[in-house]
């Protein structure tokens, strides 16, 4: 299995390659109950490996270290008992040395595991570490700018800072009412969530082929959009006044000009460059302000074709619920999607934080309606 | 318009005989922040035709109290500030003798209006006025239950205990696939959310024909149901943990048997009697639990001809959100439904508490997925 | 026994007399955890006396009702469960007609016992009992006004406004060195908390013969005393900011001008009047800024026979801590002070609300630091 | 002034010496609001030096960075903007390195003055400055501890686990009624709240010669003292129950054996070693369940020079208030203390983890009753 081995290890490093800039004290400590360190990141992603397949594929496997386990699950119950999700950036211990020398550890016997016979199961599950792997890196970078964001000296990590300032041209993509299929289809790999396929009915509807730019965005706030009852939910309502939210996230006023904190620092906000770090609330404001609508994640995926997407997650107006025959796997792997299906608001599309070979337009991401931390920006429909 | 006219006294009559086994003392209290006093039911619906109706129409209206508007407003922000929620309880001023001044005040000049010429905006206000009635009666009870609960030696409010323990036999009724036309149609009233009507594709499902009962519920309880995290979602397991759930609300073991708080005094728990009062939470495990899954709420509307339903509110599988070409209505009417689309599951149907002609097969309750003390039960789907 | 019992009498009167200005609605909600209703008032007092005399000291007694010993039972841990101190408010039955019978069961119990033979225990119990009774006749007026405060309609409650407005003429005492007597002599009732009597030494120091006045008071507002962390200690600016406090309680200004919630209804703040309602915090951010200090309990009591004291409560800067000597009573009468001795500080002298002959220069009242809703004021020192 | 130099300096070594053990890891997290991270320690102390001093008495000092001020300020409300105390530990940048590079840099600077003539005022502030970075170093052992406790594998910080097993003979001292004189006296340094000096009458009592053992203390637990309401304070009870307490801190029960965490990893317990770890709450509930009391800070002064101390901070039975003719500086330096003079209990002695020159028998340390993470202990009297 050569192409999977190849797979595995560019993954492996990739994660590794996104740690070079740091310094040995950014991994440890922890600054929301939502983000995660990168020493933890590191580590279970590694786990997961060492959990769902080292455990059971190899004979006589040794762990790495006991506590491991209890350290670096993040949320299988079924596996038992863990740290509290608050407590991860306590973990000093084991230094980062260490750390990675679990991961080169771990490396070591994927390596032999995966140059010998390779069974569809083990490849399966290889494949759902990796892509594991994958949705770490973006929560490494996104974890990152956020423990970074609350340091007021804002330490610069990259020279890229991740916002996109690509050329729009406002226009509207006209979509017919019919019958579409919905979900993932074909071999290739998907998330549980993505199935079953299925049909939906779709009304007609027009959807934008532009996001939202900060300078959009900037009218809405100028235009007292945050200060005004009616625009919002009453949920976002109670939201915004509780955390007296009055601009993206990162966003602040410098002498009476909009900044943005990015990972290349605090840098003017650039009207032109598409809006992200907004909630879910604050995309529905805005387009209720607009005067239009966000789009449900079936029209976006019918859409998706004719869109040039990828660079935010895009805000839909759909709950995040199961596809009709959505199947929960047996074991511990079955925690991984079903049971966050509540409460919760899905986003379409990739950012540019998502790693490459890590984006398909079947893809649901999923998030609470205040979460402001990852890259998530707003196309409108009607 | 006698019919109109008759149909806004019978409503208003209909509040005030709910409220007959009422002792002075018990109209003022509130027990939880979702949970308002009898009291404020009472003014707050007759403030609704007030500010609503009569301040418009009536030429040289004189109010009846300018501090009600503060005191009796709910959640309408374009109409100004009002009392904060979880201080309703609080008012012991007005006395009910003077709330029922008021609605004496307000039913005089409703009379006279719809005794002359009513406009079709204004019949279509004073049907909705009549409409919101009708639900505050079905909060005045579930309200007052949940007050009483909280009071050790558990008042008896009634004879007839809203408990149904209609005969079912158990089946299954199989749908087909196909296009199917969901909201309302037609001239009679609805409320807004259940429009715009509009078609949906469903997969084949099977839907019970018969609602979870007591005795079903016990075997999940026995089964250790609540102490199993795999049944249940995450942020379910959270809240079972957070606030101890072990069972049902209202629900008590007294030597080892299971009774429960129902409007007619404690009593022992009828394994033959439809569930009631669990959370979408609780239906989410049990369903789980028991192999199936909830009905989406569209399912339920297109099967609801073949269903025996309207002793619980049953909970569905679908988020609270709008349907395609919803409308916000102007004003103030406009904050009555759409602003609470986020976050909130749907229920369908009706319970023993809900007011006569205030059924619809196309009608969407909607409450928080930890709700318990609204009449609310399991049908399951598969 | 004829004074015991005339004595016993007119206290439970006296209770009755001061709730005849309320409506039934009044007599159950309560508008913050330390704040009970009426009803919980005149319940618990009447408890007090069948709980601790009655049960032992009448053969067969026969409890009036076996559930008020859970309803009414404030905090005697030793006696058993009793109800949640933040639910006090929701019993609205047994109906406050019910609770005057079992005030007048409880009083035609007493007076049979009183008429007897009276042995020095029961003597000693009863008095224990008539002076916890005083006490909660305090208790009912403050909150009461604190629950009228929270009606936007601020109810009046009887013509008496109870804000001094005696005249003052500025003065010190000063008070030599020496070795000074404390604490309760003689054969009088006293609380536990007033022994054991002791000595102290005090150091010289003189001490204001008037108190603040609203009129001082408001100079350190207008010195924004309220936005300047220098005056406060650490726990009081973080208090002061949580709670957004920038006045006496029931302070607010009305077109510019300071106003004042009453007994009476809202009045504007008379500055020659005495100032009431204010916090240690507040106390002691007030003496710093003036550039004085509180006096302590010793110092307060020393003095006390040459000042006039009585309408308000004067914080002391000392914290409640037991008397050499302090010795806790054998059962549940053992409750009644100890267990409060940290984190409270000491007021003395006594205010408009005392019941009368419950007043002495050794009775040491204790509240929280950030308490506010009691008539407490301020005296100066140095 | 050679000798205030060298005490500067061996001061200066000894912080560091203590970090000795330390992985880069260990600086940065902050473990509880109350728990400072070892990184900041070494920042804010050598900050003081640089505010208070350097700042003043350097023509044209270069601060080393501008952000340190409001990174390293702990609590000086007057000098500005600083930190939130609960972000301290998200401080990942600046990073060790540049932290020691501070240290070095600010060694240098007061090198060069205190090489100069030293003034009567610059030698008082690098007094303080050198007492204040004393206090520093015994927060940093007992901070890195409750850190070090919070990850399950219990990390070693050295071989010596600050844990006394002094053998003890019990015995009581008797000390006679009269008038003591209270507070520092002498040119030495003493801290503010030492002052000023003034004169106590104590009645006759009895102090104990001894400290409780965790043998002592294992009693009280075996004979259920942590279940039963009598022995504690009311804020006790509440408290204890709201965090679930049942043991001294970092006690656990390991297959029926207590075990503690401490700085040479999880041990069993020593039943005739000093028990420490004990909040002011288990410190009089032990004390009222033995029969005794905890003595005043006065009477702990008193006796001090015939007891054997220095083991464990003793809790006394004294809130921290300030002493008569207790003086504020001016400035800054004015907040040391007397801002803190409320809801706190004293402690007097010093432990294990104190640093060596600076105990004193007038030494007053004071913190919430609830505090267990000190290295604090119980004396008995009577």
């Amino acid at each position: 299995m050569q192409d999977l081995l190849q797979f595995y290890l560019v993954t492996r490093n990739q994660t590794e390659a996104l740690c070079k800039p740091l310094k040995t004290e950014d991994y440890t400590p922890q600054s929301a109950e939502f983000a995660s360190p990168p020493k933890w990141h590191l580590a279970h992603t590694t786990w997961f490996f060492e959990e769902m397949i080292l455990k059971s594929y190899v004979e006589n496997y040794q762990v790495f270290d006991d506590s491991y386990s209890f350290l670096f699950n993040s949320y299988y119950n079924s596996i038992g008992e863990r740290i509290e999700r608050k407590n991860r950036g306590l973990i000093t211990r084991p230094s980062i040395e260490k750390v990675y020398a679990y991961r080169e550890y771990i490396d070591k016997h994927m390596m032999e595991l995966l140059k010998g016979t390779v069974s569809a199961d083990l490849k399966k599950l290889t494949i759902l570490g990796i892509n594991h792997e994958q949705q770490h890196q973006e929560l490494l970078i996104t974890d990152l700018k956020y423990t970074f964001s609350c340091n007021p000296i804002y330490p610069k990590y990259s020279e890229t800072n991740y916002i996109s300032t690509k050329k729009q041209t406002s226009d509207w993509l006209e979509v017919p009412e019919g019958i579409y299929n919905i979900g993932h289809a074909g071999n290739g790999f998907c998330f549980d969530n993505e199935l079953g396929r299925h049909r939906v009915f779709l009304e007609p509807y027009k959807i934008s082929k532009t996001l939202v730019t900060n300078g959009d965005f900037i009218e809405f706030i100028n235009d007292k959009g945050y200060q005004q009852a009616k625009y919002w939910l009453d949920d976002a309502w109670y939201w915004l006044q509780q955390n007296q939210v009055k601009s993206p996230l990162y966003w602040k006023l410098v002498n009476g000009v909009w900044h943005q904190y990015t990972l290349s620092g605090l840098q003017p906000v650039n009207p032109d460059a598409i809006l992200t770090h907004v909630s879910y609330y604050e995309a529905a404001a805005y387009a209720f302000w607009a005067g239009y609508r966000l789009p449900t994640e079936f029209e976006w995926e019918v859409a998706s074709k004719e869109l040039d997407w990828g660079t935010v997650w895009e805000w839909t107006n759909s709950a995040y619920l199961p596809y009709p025959n959505f199947k929960i796997a047996k074991g511990a792997v079955g925690e991984y999607n079903g049971k966050f299906m509540v409460n919760l608001m899905v986003l379409r599309g990739a950012s540019s934080a998502t790693a490459k070979n890590h984006s398909r337009f079947t893809y649901r991401n999923f998030f609470s309606p205040n979460t402001q931390w990852q890259f998530s920006g707003i196309r409108l429909a009607k």
